[in-house]
Protein backbone atom coordinates (compact mmCIF):
# COMPACT_ATOMS: atom_id res chain seq x y z
CA UNK A 1 0.00 0.00 0.00
CA UNK A 2 1.38 3.41 -0.91
CA UNK A 3 0.09 6.14 1.29
CA UNK A 4 1.51 9.32 -0.17
CA UNK A 5 3.56 10.84 -3.18
CA UNK A 6 5.96 11.97 -0.67
CA UNK A 7 8.53 13.60 -2.92
CA UNK A 8 9.10 14.37 -7.06
CA UNK A 9 13.26 14.12 -7.17
CA UNK A 10 14.53 16.56 -9.77
CA UNK A 11 17.79 16.06 -11.82
CA UNK A 12 19.61 19.26 -12.70
CA UNK A 13 22.69 20.14 -13.90
CA UNK A 14 23.27 23.63 -11.47
CA UNK A 15 22.00 23.19 -8.02
CA UNK A 16 22.10 27.30 -7.47
CA UNK A 17 20.72 28.02 -10.04
CA UNK A 18 17.42 25.40 -9.96
CA UNK A 19 17.17 26.30 -6.18
CA UNK A 20 16.83 30.05 -7.37
CA UNK A 21 14.03 29.25 -9.85
CA UNK A 22 11.86 26.69 -8.15
CA UNK A 23 11.68 29.13 -5.21
CA UNK A 24 10.74 31.67 -7.91
CA UNK A 25 7.96 29.03 -9.45
CA UNK A 26 6.81 27.49 -6.54
CA UNK A 27 6.97 30.77 -4.72
CA UNK A 28 8.71 30.03 -1.26
CA UNK A 29 12.25 28.87 -0.64
CA UNK A 30 13.30 25.47 0.12
CA UNK A 31 12.78 24.43 3.91
CA UNK A 32 16.67 21.83 3.77
CA UNK A 33 19.44 21.48 2.24
CA UNK A 34 21.03 18.09 2.31
CA UNK A 35 24.35 15.97 1.11
CA UNK A 36 23.80 12.38 0.61
CA UNK A 37 27.34 10.72 1.07
CA UNK A 38 26.14 7.51 0.17
CA UNK A 39 25.03 8.98 -3.38
CA UNK A 40 27.23 11.82 -3.98
CA UNK A 41 24.45 14.16 -4.38
CA UNK A 42 23.37 17.14 -3.01
CA UNK A 43 20.19 18.19 -2.44
CA UNK A 44 17.68 20.73 -1.85
CA UNK A 45 13.65 20.13 -0.31
CA UNK A 46 10.96 21.99 -1.12
CA UNK A 47 7.47 21.48 0.71
CA UNK A 48 4.19 21.92 -1.64
CA UNK A 49 1.31 20.62 0.42
CA UNK A 50 1.76 17.17 1.97
CA UNK A 51 4.64 16.44 -1.04
CA UNK A 52 8.04 17.57 -1.42
CA UNK A 53 9.85 18.80 -4.31
CA UNK A 54 14.03 17.38 -4.02
CA UNK A 55 16.50 18.76 -6.29
CA UNK A 56 19.40 16.87 -7.04
CA UNK A 57 22.73 17.64 -8.65
CA UNK A 58 25.40 15.14 -8.37
CA UNK A 59 29.10 15.60 -6.60
CA UNK A 60 31.12 12.75 -8.47
CA UNK A 61 31.60 10.80 -12.06
CA UNK A 62 29.74 7.88 -10.11
CA UNK A 63 26.60 9.77 -8.72
CA UNK A 64 23.42 8.00 -10.06
CA UNK A 65 22.75 11.77 -11.15
CA UNK A 66 25.71 12.74 -13.11
CA UNK A 67 25.26 9.56 -15.07
CA UNK A 68 21.31 10.12 -16.03
CA UNK A 69 22.46 14.13 -16.83
CA UNK A 70 25.44 12.50 -19.34
CA UNK A 71 22.58 10.83 -21.08
CA UNK A 72 19.76 12.95 -20.60
CA UNK A 73 18.79 16.58 -19.88
CA UNK A 74 18.05 17.90 -16.87
CA UNK A 75 14.32 17.11 -15.53
CA UNK A 76 12.23 14.64 -13.30
CA UNK A 77 14.37 11.59 -12.31
CA UNK A 78 12.05 9.32 -10.22
CA UNK A 79 8.81 9.82 -8.18
CA UNK A 80 8.49 8.35 -4.50
CA UNK A 81 6.32 6.75 -2.61
CA UNK A 82 6.27 6.85 1.37
CA UNK A 83 4.83 3.40 2.29
CA UNK A 84 4.32 2.35 6.46
CA UNK A 85 6.49 -0.67 6.16
CA UNK A 86 9.26 -1.21 3.21
CA UNK A 87 10.14 -4.65 3.45
CA UNK A 88 6.23 -5.85 3.15
CA UNK A 89 5.91 -3.95 0.03
CA UNK A 90 9.74 -5.06 -1.48
CA UNK A 91 8.16 -8.48 -1.25
CA UNK A 92 4.67 -7.96 -2.16
CA UNK A 93 6.24 -6.14 -5.52
CA UNK A 94 9.11 -9.02 -5.74
CA UNK A 95 6.20 -11.69 -5.79
CA UNK A 96 4.33 -9.63 -8.31
CA UNK A 97 7.34 -10.23 -10.67
CA UNK A 98 8.37 -6.41 -10.17
CA UNK A 99 12.30 -5.70 -10.59
CA UNK A 100 13.68 -4.32 -8.31
CA UNK A 101 17.20 -2.27 -7.60
CA UNK A 102 18.03 -3.15 -4.40
CA UNK A 103 18.00 -6.69 -2.41
CA UNK A 104 17.88 -4.47 1.05
CA UNK A 105 16.56 -1.09 1.59
CA UNK A 106 19.00 1.52 1.75
CA UNK A 107 19.70 4.75 3.77
CA UNK A 108 18.44 7.47 1.74
CA UNK A 109 17.97 11.31 2.24
CA UNK A 110 15.37 12.77 5.07
CA UNK A 111 15.62 10.01 6.97
CA UNK A 112 14.57 7.47 5.14
CA UNK A 113 14.71 3.86 4.06
CA UNK A 114 14.56 3.37 0.33
CA UNK A 115 14.52 1.24 -2.77
CA UNK A 116 13.90 1.56 -6.67
CA UNK A 117 11.73 -0.12 -8.85
CA UNK A 118 13.32 -0.49 -12.10
CA UNK A 119 11.57 1.57 -14.28
CA UNK A 120 11.17 -1.24 -17.00
CA UNK A 121 8.52 -2.56 -14.53
CA UNK A 122 6.69 0.22 -14.11
CA UNK A 123 6.27 2.05 -17.68
CA UNK A 124 9.26 4.06 -18.05
CA UNK A 125 9.24 5.13 -14.64
CA UNK A 126 11.70 5.45 -11.59
CA UNK A 127 9.62 4.59 -8.63
CA UNK A 128 11.17 4.78 -5.27
CA UNK A 129 9.90 3.35 -2.30
CA UNK A 130 10.31 5.47 0.59
CA UNK A 131 9.51 4.48 4.67
CA UNK A 132 10.71 7.41 7.49
CA UNK A 133 12.75 6.39 9.66
CA UNK A 134 13.75 8.20 13.09
CA UNK B 1 1.54 29.84 -4.30
CA UNK B 2 1.24 25.78 -5.09
CA UNK B 3 -0.78 24.43 -2.40
CA UNK B 4 -0.09 21.07 -3.76
CA UNK B 5 1.45 18.43 -6.08
CA UNK B 6 -2.01 17.58 -7.41
CA UNK B 7 -0.64 15.19 -9.77
CA UNK B 8 1.64 13.37 -11.94
CA UNK B 9 0.65 12.41 -15.45
CA UNK B 10 2.38 9.68 -16.97
CA UNK B 11 2.29 9.07 -21.01
CA UNK B 12 2.01 5.62 -22.03
CA UNK B 13 1.92 3.27 -24.59
CA UNK B 14 -0.71 0.90 -24.26
CA UNK B 15 -3.60 2.17 -21.25
CA UNK B 16 -5.10 -0.99 -20.69
CA UNK B 17 -1.89 -2.74 -19.94
CA UNK B 18 -0.36 0.15 -18.08
CA UNK B 19 -3.65 0.25 -15.94
CA UNK B 20 -3.07 -3.24 -14.93
CA UNK B 21 0.43 -2.35 -13.90
CA UNK B 22 -0.57 1.02 -11.48
CA UNK B 23 -3.00 -1.06 -10.11
CA UNK B 24 -0.59 -4.03 -9.07
CA UNK B 25 2.38 -1.06 -8.44
CA UNK B 26 0.00 1.07 -6.04
CA UNK B 27 -1.87 -1.67 -4.71
CA UNK B 28 -5.40 -0.60 -5.80
CA UNK B 29 -7.63 0.34 -8.54
CA UNK B 30 -7.98 3.16 -10.65
CA UNK B 31 -11.21 5.43 -8.75
CA UNK B 32 -11.92 6.82 -12.40
CA UNK B 33 -11.27 7.15 -16.44
CA UNK B 34 -12.40 9.93 -18.30
CA UNK B 35 -12.17 10.19 -22.21
CA UNK B 36 -10.74 14.44 -22.81
CA UNK B 37 -11.74 15.34 -25.97
CA UNK B 38 -10.09 18.36 -26.03
CA UNK B 39 -6.69 16.67 -25.39
CA UNK B 40 -7.51 13.33 -27.29
CA UNK B 41 -6.72 11.78 -24.33
CA UNK B 42 -7.70 8.50 -22.43
CA UNK B 43 -7.20 9.10 -18.75
CA UNK B 44 -6.86 7.01 -15.66
CA UNK B 45 -6.73 8.02 -12.70
CA UNK B 46 -5.23 6.85 -9.47
CA UNK B 47 -5.58 8.16 -5.88
CA UNK B 48 -2.46 8.51 -3.35
CA UNK B 49 -2.74 10.28 -0.49
CA UNK B 50 -3.46 13.53 -1.36
CA UNK B 51 -1.99 13.26 -5.09
CA UNK B 52 -3.11 11.46 -8.02
CA UNK B 53 -1.54 9.51 -10.96
CA UNK B 54 -2.94 10.02 -14.29
CA UNK B 55 -2.19 7.68 -16.76
CA UNK B 56 -2.41 9.34 -20.70
CA UNK B 57 -3.22 8.30 -23.68
CA UNK B 58 -3.53 9.81 -26.70
CA UNK B 59 -6.49 8.97 -29.08
CA UNK B 60 -5.09 11.06 -32.39
CA UNK B 61 -1.90 11.64 -34.26
CA UNK B 62 -2.04 15.36 -33.18
CA UNK B 63 -2.82 14.80 -29.34
CA UNK B 64 0.14 15.97 -27.37
CA UNK B 65 0.62 12.48 -25.52
CA UNK B 66 1.18 11.14 -29.51
CA UNK B 67 3.46 13.47 -30.63
CA UNK B 68 5.55 12.91 -27.43
CA UNK B 69 5.55 9.24 -27.55
CA UNK B 70 6.55 9.51 -31.36
CA UNK B 71 9.85 10.92 -29.47
CA UNK B 72 10.01 9.74 -26.37
CA UNK B 73 9.84 6.60 -24.55
CA UNK B 74 6.77 6.39 -22.45
CA UNK B 75 7.48 7.78 -18.76
CA UNK B 76 7.05 11.10 -16.59
CA UNK B 77 5.18 13.61 -19.16
CA UNK B 78 4.35 16.41 -16.41
CA UNK B 79 3.77 17.39 -12.75
CA UNK B 80 0.40 19.52 -11.72
CA UNK B 81 0.19 21.61 -8.82
CA UNK B 82 -2.68 22.73 -7.34
CA UNK B 83 -3.19 26.80 -7.41
CA UNK B 84 -6.52 28.67 -5.75
CA UNK B 85 -6.27 31.19 -8.55
CA UNK B 86 -5.19 30.06 -11.40
CA UNK B 87 -4.65 33.75 -13.09
CA UNK B 88 -2.82 34.90 -10.26
CA UNK B 89 -0.26 32.68 -10.49
CA UNK B 90 -0.07 33.09 -14.49
CA UNK B 91 0.00 36.94 -13.99
CA UNK B 92 2.80 36.08 -11.39
CA UNK B 93 5.27 33.37 -13.80
CA UNK B 94 4.39 35.94 -16.40
CA UNK B 95 6.02 38.53 -14.67
CA UNK B 96 9.01 36.35 -13.63
CA UNK B 97 10.02 35.52 -17.00
CA UNK B 98 8.49 31.85 -17.38
CA UNK B 99 7.28 30.75 -20.67
CA UNK B 100 3.47 29.64 -20.92
CA UNK B 101 2.04 27.74 -22.91
CA UNK B 102 -1.24 29.00 -22.71
CA UNK B 103 -2.57 32.47 -23.03
CA UNK B 104 -5.36 31.51 -21.26
CA UNK B 105 -6.65 28.70 -18.24
CA UNK B 106 -7.90 25.83 -20.46
CA UNK B 107 -10.65 22.96 -19.38
CA UNK B 108 -8.32 20.18 -18.68
CA UNK B 109 -9.44 16.68 -17.09
CA UNK B 110 -10.85 16.11 -13.50
CA UNK B 111 -13.05 19.57 -13.75
CA UNK B 112 -10.06 21.84 -13.71
CA UNK B 113 -8.53 24.67 -15.12
CA UNK B 114 -4.85 24.35 -16.04
CA UNK B 115 -2.06 26.17 -17.83
CA UNK B 116 0.89 24.73 -18.88
CA UNK B 117 4.29 26.63 -17.99
CA UNK B 118 7.41 25.66 -20.64
CA UNK B 119 9.89 22.87 -19.50
CA UNK B 120 12.73 25.02 -20.48
CA UNK B 121 11.53 27.72 -17.87
CA UNK B 122 11.57 25.06 -15.27
CA UNK B 123 14.62 23.26 -15.32
CA UNK B 124 13.56 20.52 -18.25
CA UNK B 125 10.02 19.94 -16.25
CA UNK B 126 6.60 20.07 -17.65
CA UNK B 127 4.75 21.60 -15.34
CA UNK B 128 0.81 22.36 -15.02
CA UNK B 129 -1.06 24.87 -12.75
CA UNK B 130 -4.11 23.41 -12.09
CA UNK B 131 -7.08 25.33 -10.09
CA UNK B 132 -10.41 23.14 -9.34
CA UNK B 133 -13.88 24.07 -10.83
CA UNK B 134 -17.64 23.06 -10.04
Amino acid sequence: MFTNLEHLGLAVNDLEAATALYTTLLGQPPYKREHVASEAVDTVFFQVGGSKIELLAGTSPDSAITRFLAKKPEGIHHVAFEVPDIRAEMARLRAAGFTLLNEEPKRGADNKLVCFVHPKSAAGVLVELCQSVA
